[in-house]
């Protein structure tokens, strides 16, 4: 007997071993319903068959420009069909697609064309503004740019580039011999984070990890076949949470939305029969606090995502009210998007809907390709307690963690201390299992001692009625260390004092964890509405 | 620029790189689903806990016998909640389960008992009388023998071991610390073939397979969370099809089923409200020959898998009208069972019933884990054209193709000629992509210089009234070089003769295709229902 008979003569070869890559998903699906529609835009439609070949020409032209295995592709456009074919034309030719988040300032975009090296950007002319800035403080002029100019949108922007996109596609052949990598571990993508305190860091994303991102939220979010998706989270966010790829792979139809408002959203629901949509909480409230003129009635199932700050149960219950089934995902731009889901219980059907909703709120449990999640305690790194009490930071392990930081071995190697991945978010774990945030770990308030969740504060803060939304960090204190100081914006046509709203978090809460402070005014939000808290942060260092 | 930025300090570490192993389903699933049902046979019933907790019970007992890495575990069991737990138990401490067709002889049992280096053999007592003789001709008094003791079956086998399963799990430790494999390339399973001719080969399924297997399976047939399954494929049959792998990564509830009977079936979807379930021709068949008396009512819906023989669409139409919902799919040992499937069209949505049965009848298009089948010439090695005429044979690639064949590099590398794994089956390619499989390779009929598919005669007979089974085969003729011999076996209380038959043929088909000549006879049957075309040829000979 062979010891190693199970080894002996098993290598892998063409027949049994393929590189896992999200491409795989378009040829299948080109293949296999070619004449289903791919992708919505406007007056613009376009079935798989189409969309396949619009990515091949795009390799095409890409190859031909000299982008080959490993070179960056920056592209920053709006939720546009040109971008959901940048996620498979760039890497068809080997490219690794650079998503610029469209919020950013010139400065910063010519920092992530530079450190990212891209040699070729696409760009949609409505923010020829910045770009033009942009390029102008890179002064790179080997860098190649092509415009993508829609006529849909009014005002549109300049042309900077020495050619636009569609004249671009068509130098592209469509018989264009595109390859799989023959490595999984290849680089697909690059995601600079969104850099809450100085330059934004590059993640890197790899081909298998896409894979299997797609095949986990289809097990997570039971999409069926065939749905029809709205696209309101920016693609240039975690590559859209990865649904670019997993829309594809169930050969689905994606609504592309280049403004996301309550119009947009229920018109799309009302006339596309979107299924499915995933959007920041801003999006949700948007839906809820649209003015009855901009709904539209719909009479089928409705699902959607949600992540990014945990949503208050509040807004959680209204848009359920409204035909919205929301799951509350959590995730990071270092793994690929959603890791953990509130998965629903059976035992909890017959709970009241605020006691849902206030569940629904968790961050919950890891996905199905998620391999471990782990709530470790800060001082010792072993697991937390399932006691819903004690705080620890949320550490991932599973394929769909990023391959590291653009170089930046160094932020590298701390994000995978002790081969977890370190989130930074802190977290309790409830009884049954389910993690819910209570912080970042930087957003911690130290009074007197006793720890003070910033998100505890806050969801005090928004059962107020006139509190539209609120953000609470610590502001430094001779006395107590630091205390709990608030930032509110409030809703239209409501008032309250500071003294009476500090009474209604005293009325509502441990005493010591009410703000001493509150500052009344317009909070910061980056572009995919989480709120800055750093910008406060400095606000207050700047007036002390 | 770093040419190599992609790669340079981004190694894989066990933060952003885990082994794919279907292993982790289960994990995950105990964790997030706890007190879900997993298994039900009978009057027993598992929650998720309770059945990882048996698994990881018996894995540590397997280790306690010195069961590790690339170590063969042999299971000849009907199915029942022990052979599920053999799919996870045994790899969890590294060894390699291999299910043994209960239906086979002693002799062929021992076959592969000494092949396949089995050191422990779980056995249920059902199949006593076999294993008994099995273990005489084996004579490996290393060997372990442990007994499955079913309360629930009357005239239970003998005991033939030293152990019987519930005591052996007993001796493991529920905390027993396994690993799920560093190479996602290590071997799981161990299938042999159902040997149409000559010994079987040993078909050998690695971990990165399996998981991929229940992936591609989630999204081709759009499964929900929570399925409850009814396990009528026999789990020695490419490990039911990878199902009980798939199910627990959806947290499904499995039905169990000793003996797979209308009865059964009907009384598992009314009370135990099945959603899915696969199983052979011979099953739908069962089910649509079932008398009112067995039949149960059921208004949700349910879905089949079947595959195996192309079904006649007379079959399929009757099983749809009984409210099952039927996919073809497609596969082999080799491929860890099903790797194509009929993916419905809604173009075909207003066809009359006769022709969507006609269509559901194919056997389609890949998987989407199947990176590619392709229909190839013969002759040439060439994809033939998709006309719907042109024959050529099934090659498949994907990471569900095998490893290899267990000591037998010869098998192995002809099956893998050309980088391509060869099924043997003939097929066509229709208009639009679906294939039909005409043949196996071995059963076109050359007769007079014209090909003749048997499977085109066999569906021709199935269009009489009085026939249930058909299966045809070569006869050598001296002025033909061959014709074609039907082998034909009767609806009770229906009665034809051979000339009218033979007649009813000529009516309905070119007359060169039509039998010469007609044996009225049962038809010999595998385990899993095909028609042993192997033994009929036996016939035909030594009848010359």
């Amino acid at each position: 007997m062979a010891t190693n008979a199970y080894e002996d003569g098993m290598d892998k070869n063409p027949a049994n071993y393929q590189a896992l890559s999200p491409l795989s998903f378009i040829r299948r699906t080109r293949d296999v319903y070619p004449d289903y529609l791919s992708v919505i835009y406007g007056a613009r439609r376009y079935t798989w068959r189409q969309s396949y070949e619009r990515c091949v020409r795009l390799a095409s032209a890409l190859a031909a420009l000299g982008v080959g295995k490993g070179d960056t592709v920056a592209v920053m456009a709006a939720n546009t069909p040109e971008l959901f074919e940048a996620h498979f034309g760039i890497p068809m030719c080997g490219g690794v697609l650079n998503t610029i988040n469209t919020r950013l300032d010139a400065d910063t975009v010519a920092y992530i064309l530079d450190h990212g090296d891209a040699k070729v950007f696409i760009t949609d002319t409505q923010f020829s503004v910045v770009v033009r800035e942009a390029l102008a403080a890179l002064g790179n002029d080997d860098l190649v740019v092509i415009d993508i100019v829609d006529g849909q949108i009014s005002g549109e922007g300049e042309r900077l580039g020495n050619s636009d996109y569609e004249a671009f596609l068509q130098t592209g052949d469509p018989e264009y011999d595109w390859k799989i990598p023959d490595d999984e571990w290849q680089a697909l993508a690059l995601n600079y984070t969104s850099g809450t305190s100085g330059r934004p860091k590059g993640v890197v994303y790899h081909h298998r990890g896409s894979y299997l991102m797609t095949m986990g939220t289809v097990v997570a979010w039971e999409l069926p076949n065939h749905p029809r998706y709205l696209y309101t989270v920016p693609m240039f966010h975690c590559n859209g949470w990865g649904h670019a790829w997993t829309m594809t792979a169930v050969a689905g139809t994606i609504i592309c939305c280049r403004n996301v408002t309550a119009t947009a959203i229920f018109d799309a629901v009302a006339d596309h029969r979107v299924s499915h949509f995933g959007g920041a909480p801003i999006v949700l409230g948007m839906l809820i606090n649209a003015p009855e003129g901009e709904r539209r009635a719909f009479d089928h199932p409705v699902r959607a995502m949600t992540a990014g700050a945990p949503p208050p149960s509040a807004v959680l219950e209204k848009v359920q009210a409204l035909g919205f089934d929301v799951m509350q995902v959590y995730g990071l731009t270092e793994t690929y998007g959603h890791v953990s889901h509130c998965a629903w219980q059976s035992e909890w059907d017959d709970l009241p809907f605020g006691e849902q909703a206030t569940i629904k709120a968790r961050q919950g449990v890891r996905f199905p390709m998620t391999e471990d999640i782990k709530v470790l305690a800060l001082a010792t790194g072993e697991p937390v307690p399932a006691d819903g009490e004690s705080l620890g930071e949320i550490c991932i392990r599973g394929n769909t963690v990023m391959k590291g930081y653009y170089k930046n071995a160094d932020a590298t190697s701390a994000a995978f201390e002790n081969g977890w991945f370190h989130s930074a978010d802190l977290a309790v774990v409830h009884p049954g299992g389910y993690m819910e945030i209570k912080d970042r770990l930087k957003d911690i308030i130290i009074s007197g001692g006793e720890n003070i969740s910033s998100v505890e504060v806050e969801s005090t803060l928004y059962k107020h009625p006139a509190v539209a939304l609120a953000a609470v960090v610590a502001k430094p204190d001779e006395k107590w260390g630091e205390t709990p100081c608030a930032f509110v914006e409030l809703k239209p046509d409501e008032s309250v004092t500071e003294q009476d709203l500090v009474a209604f978090c005293r009325d509502n809460m441990a005493h010591f964890k009410a703000p001493k402070t509150i500052v009344f005014c317009e909070l910061p939000k980056t572009s995919t509405g989480k709120i800055q808290k750093f910008v406060l942060r400095e606000q207050i260092r700047d007036n002390l």
